[in-house]
């Protein structure tokens, strides 16, 4: 099973830069040592497991608690049996159609 | 504490209807008693904390998981501390200060 | 042909009450004279064509310029070719298959 | 002012492997010359203003349209007065924080 979950969270009631948060939450991640990448939007993180990604935004949310009474979240994930590595798998499929893309 | 949830949530390998899946997650949320309300995008359903907001989303998965090898879920959190009755609360904001809309 | 856009958006600059940023969009909709509904996450619009769901985006994100240097807006489409009048029909065809929801 | 957004964009009513789909969108992007980046989960796009945002949309759009009779679309946008060259500097301003990350 892969779950790939792409998330952003962040708090609406401060007015501090979002990249002191984004960096916050990224060392949590980096932290658990689940496969991720960081996107200009988003950050993505690949799970063996629902929960387990589930778990990751509950850890997210954990680290933003502190600094703020309300945080916005907004999390896709594109859940799927029997595959694994598609955080590289999904590019390699459009670029085996049309060649090398922007990544 | 006051979390919304607002999802949707459906299989993308299945040609079948969405209302069909819709109603399925709905009826199980109707069990769960939890305060919840059906648009016509998505599922809102509000919770006491995070956690409870990610169970929602998981049993969501698991009424569906039987049908389907891929499932896609969107999922957005406004997550408030010392706040409660907002399925409500939010829209009477509103109305508050332009009068009468439609919901 | 029906578009269903589902959408929120808020400066992320400001501290000031979200309900404040929803009633301004809110009413210019209103204005509009287009089939909405206010839900406590998000507006949905009908429109007949894509062009009209993105000016309503284009509307809404100019009411909020000059409030903002940093705008968030999310955006879901449900795009479908020969229908009309979902913004109620979708919760009815859920309606049809297990009686009534809260909406 | 730049604006990115984040999108993703399938038909609902066919099985065909969502990879074709995002073949097609991307090819007309490599088209249009704009900034773009190919995630996991979505494409990233860099404009200068909405309209030219929500242009990409529209043509992401005509791409699919022939192939399908309901297509969902999720778009995420982040606008930003004053600013530029953000698809790589959102990155480096979090690598600044924290040092390199996944990407």
């Amino acid at each position: 099973m892969s779950i790939l979950v792409s998330f952003s969270i962040f708090p609406t009631d401060t007015q501090e830069s979002k990249s002191v948060y984004v960096s916050k939450v990224i060392e949590r991640i980096r932290e658990s040592g689940l496969p991720y990448k960081l996107t200009p939007m988003s950050t993505i993180v690949e799970t063996e497991s629902l929960e387990e990604a589930l778990a990751v935004l509950a850890q997210s949310y954990e680290v933003l608690e502190p600094f703020s009474n309300r945080v916005y979240l907004n999390a896709t994930f594109d859940i799927r049996k029997n595959k694994s590595g598609r955080l590289a798998g999904k590019i390699q499929s459009v670029e085996n159609k049309i060649g090398k893309v922007n990544t």
